[in-house]
């Protein structure tokens, strides 16, 4: 508990200090976003915030969970590794977009392929570390998915991935939302780790104990990182943050074996793409448009209700919902 | 922990109903508070939004912390009529407000004497039943206050009502403020709890795990509450509302037996207070005031910080304060 709290108090001042630093560098170099022009006409004066604020946000969590980690630190580098992996393809990502200027970095295809490839070889990595069965939310069963657990644990983490980044479209709201799944997280690792320990499984209660910090750390980072990033921000996450956060909580729950728990903690990355499928679909099928605009947060939006108001309603949202959560490990 | 969380979900949701049914109301018996007209003048546009929106936090406390409790009542009780007390001092001070159509409510010095009479039979219960002696943050010792206790508890209840009282000024900062103070004094009434089942003290370990159950209770409806206090406020929560949070987490603190550690927890009600007596003797001595206005939450406001900005850095501040505070005990 106590390193829990060491991990998160640290994380959130390194973050204050890096965006300190880093934001008048960012606004100096004119990474100023393009505002995606198929967002609400309002969010146009966003232009001109710096992006790829993530930086302030995937440091502290890679330093702090390291320096702080006892015993074993496999399951936190892989987690580190795979939260640099999606950090760094979402920074090419927006780095195209500033050079060339414009509004859309990389190919979807480009992305796809380098999601993919982390996605498989940490799946793999998890199957010969802690095997193929997963927790079923609600029960005391475990489902063994075999070989099958490699596609769908990356299926899984690439859909988180793009979903926190889906999410990322007001001020404050994937920081915010994050912050409580990763605080949700760091209690079921913490958990977990005495579980564990009771049971004499030394290895992996001592790996989970790790996670914790790992998790613990990630609200930190997203505490510090809200300080600048609510409304008005004074910088987005842009996709280096978004994809660093999606692969850190997807990391998180495939270590901790709770994936499917995802649809549930996470339940608002969720709603934001269940969103944009639906209306893609339905706008294809039928030509009709189900929400007012997707993701779902341009939705309630354009509903009337303010940012600060649909922010503030997700994030009380996924509250209920990791309390959920937490009953159902 | 699982009655900690049934207790946060379940007054959640009974505060969103009381919530729906009782605003309309409160909005047709024009219970719109006339807004202070000594704070910042874009407040003036809050006029005729309804007040006395706290019964939306107390009933649920009252029901959920009582029903959830399992053996022995008594702290769980005493601290509901705390709760309440302070919460029908507030109400009447509402109440006059609206029917007299004047923007002050109760004199200054009919409240002080109610306040310092629930103060003084609280202490003096909780003398009679956990003694005279209160921790000390950061260190292994208690403090044995002998008789003074029942001054000094009376001092720091009546101290801490009116400092909530002073941080209600924002759209959700006393509840989001208050939301996080709440989950801290759970976390700690709950690790209490099982310390002093270790030691064999079971009387006070089930009374213990009853206040964790009331902390969680309080947390949920502060998190209900805010779905409608958010900004735009629908609602205020009136001196209903703040002095029976006051009330609320002040017996906490007493019954835990940590009012040392509400300065750290309660830093930001501290922070108000202080700054309102530091501009009034300022003022006073010097002529000169030290804030642009006072309290410190309109101080930011007027220095150019959005109303909601400020509630953002407050919850900050004080979710920080909370984590120094889980590790001062």
């Amino acid at each position: 508990m106590e390193s829990l709290i060491y991990s998160i108090i640290i994380s959130f001042f390194m973050a204050l200090v890096i965006g300190v630093v880093i934001i008048p560098m960012l606004r100096r170099l004119k990474f100023g976003q393009q505002v995606r022009d198929d967002g609400p006409k309002t969010h146009l004066k966003k232009a001109g915030t710096p992006t790829m604020g993530g930086i302030i946000i995937l440091i502290p969590i890679s330093i702090v969970s390291v320096i702080l980690s006892k015993g074993p630190l496999d399951f936190t580098l892989a987690a580190v590794l795979v939260t640099l992996g999606f950090g760094i393809i979402g920074f090419m990502d927006d780095f195209i977009k500033i050079m060339k200027r414009r509004s859309l970095g990389l190919r979807a295809y480009q992305k796809l392929i380098a999601q993919i490839a982390i996605g498989v070889v940490f799946s793999f990595y998890a199957y010969r570390n802690i095997g193929s069965s997963i927790i079923v939310p609600f029960t005391q069963l475990e489902w063994d998915l075999g070989l099958l657990y490699i596609p769908a644990m990356t299926f899984i983490i690439i859909g988180t991935v793009n979903s926190v980044n889906f999410t990322d479209g007001l001020d404050g709201l994937a920081s915010g939302v994050t912050l409580i799944v990763a605080a949700a997280l760091s209690i079921i690792a913490g958990s977990m780790a005495s579980i564990m320990r009771e049971e004499g499984m030394e290895y992996i209660a001592a790996n989970y104990g790790n996670l914790m910090v790992f998790a613990g750390a990630l609200a930190g980072a997203c505490l510090g990182f809200i300080r600048f990033n609510a409304y008005p921000a004074q910088v987005f996450m842009g996709d280096t943050g978004s994809m660093g956060l999606g692969g850190a909580v997807a990391a998180l729950s495939v270590l901790l074996r709770i994936p499917l728990l995802l649809p549930i903690i996470g339940g608002i990355y969720m709603a934001e793409t269940l969103s944009v499928i639906i209306q893609v679909i339905s706008f294809r099928l039928t030509g009709k448009r189900v929400f007012r605009m997707s993701p779902l947060h341009h939705h309630f939006e354009l509903s009337g209700m303010g940012e600060t108001k649909v922010v503030t309603m997700f994030m009380i949202a996924t509250t209920l919902l990791c309390l959920i959560g937490l009953l159902a490990v």
